[in-house]
């Protein structure tokens, strides 16, 4: 495992990261920006499938959550993540737990979450990547969508935030496993790489047992040349405060 | 009966209009030229709930096809709609059925159309405007989005293309729905006001029987100003072709 230790440019938070496996992206520090602006003092949240850490990790960083819980399926990230965790000084409010999300009940922790992240694999199984650690986290092997939601669906509170970054081709899916699972989309932003170009990311917030009423904000535009981000990108994807 | 002629400003043709009933909008047009570009010569198109006829008449006065139908349940809207489209010589290519799109069977039109375009009413319906005609038009008090797609994927050969144009806070009704009636969703783009706005808009092209992947367009932004339209908008609104 080559591992390094990677400076988050936030409070003086670190992540490791091992760079022969997978390593987050910038639809991470979007997903946690996008979920940081919803987390309220002593609330709870739980991203599902978190890797190294990394959105808890953030969220701990940028918001007052009292407990921040993490669910990775993969022996050698959760490891990786637990000690990103006490290299943080955060192992009273951040909890990194083995385990399958298709198994969350095993938990106990249904109902108690007011806000769920997830970073879930983005392509259907069919394309295999030869690396395991790259092909759980980019493909739906281990998990789909459904999965997803349905894991999220339970840990919420009534009334919980969900948050996912995902990619437009599955926008149908996203939407329709969300609903069937009572999570109700309620905001959403497309990111576009550049003004011209189709959307290639997108944020979503649902509600579990919300009214029907999607919002649909101003698209996210990253680049305005080659190399030079636009002012909002900056903004959005800073990983510092 | 305040009756109006309008110019179309394309190819001379012209619409007949109550203008104290219901009048087409910028979004039908948005949809005419959204659905034009995939209409080739010789095909058949059908639009469902077709008013004043307006998106047959654009796509008549627009493309090569061979015969543009228009479904209409009221009987004034229905009238007014044939009298234009005898106003515009075109009494051969363009035939206007009145008739209940949920009784769309009735018609023999099944399998036969390869596209299907509407632009349906966009509320639930719960609040109540007075005036009847504009009533049915704004708000699903004849039939809700289930049967607008049920009714397209009736009237469309396997591989054809439905066309709309609907509200963002409906996209999940909008999605869930054309995948449960074998339409699944292709393209969309996102219509904002402002740059900085939420979307108020967005148009769509759903594929009969076709596999699983969307794409999001580039956003279409309308104004750069107050009543400044964008080039785009410019492009994308033009009534001529």
């Amino acid at each position: 495992m080559a591992e390094r230790i990677d400076d988050l440019q936030c409070r003086g938070y670190r992540i490791l990261q091992d760079s022969e496996g997978f390593c987050f992206g910038m639809d991470a520090v979007l997903l946690a920006n996008f979920a940081a602006e919803a987390v309220t003092a002593g609330q709870r949240t739980l991203d599902l499938g978190c890797g190294n850490g990394i959105i808890p990790i953030l969220l701990a960083a940028k918001t007052e959550a009292a407990e921040l819980y993490g669910l990775e399926i993969q022996a050698k990230a959760a490891a990786l993540a637990r000690r990103s965790v006490g290299l943080n000084g955060e192992t009273e409010r951040i909890r990194i737990l083995r385990g399958d999300l298709r198994e969350i009940r095993s938990t106990g922790l249904g109902g108690t979450m007011d806000v769920v992240t997830a970073n879930p694999p983005y392509m259907r199984s069919g394309i295999r990547n030869p690396d395991s650690a790259k092909l759980i986290a980019r493909h739906e092997v281990l998990c789909d969508f459904h999965d997803v939601a349905s894991a999220a669906a339970y840990a919420l509170k009534s009334g919980g935030k969900f948050f996912l970054v995902h990619r437009p081709h599955r926008l149908a899916d996203v939407l329709c496993e969300l609903r069937s699972s009572r999570l109700e989309p309620k905001r959403m932003q497309m990111v576009h790489p550049y003004r011209e170009r189709e959307a290639n990311l997108f944020v979503l917030e649902a509600v579990k047992d919300a009214g029907r009423e999607l919002r649909v904000l101003p698209p996210l535009i990253v680049y305005s040349a080659p190399n030079i981000y636009t002012a909002e990108a900056l903004r959005r994807y800073r990983m510092g405060v």
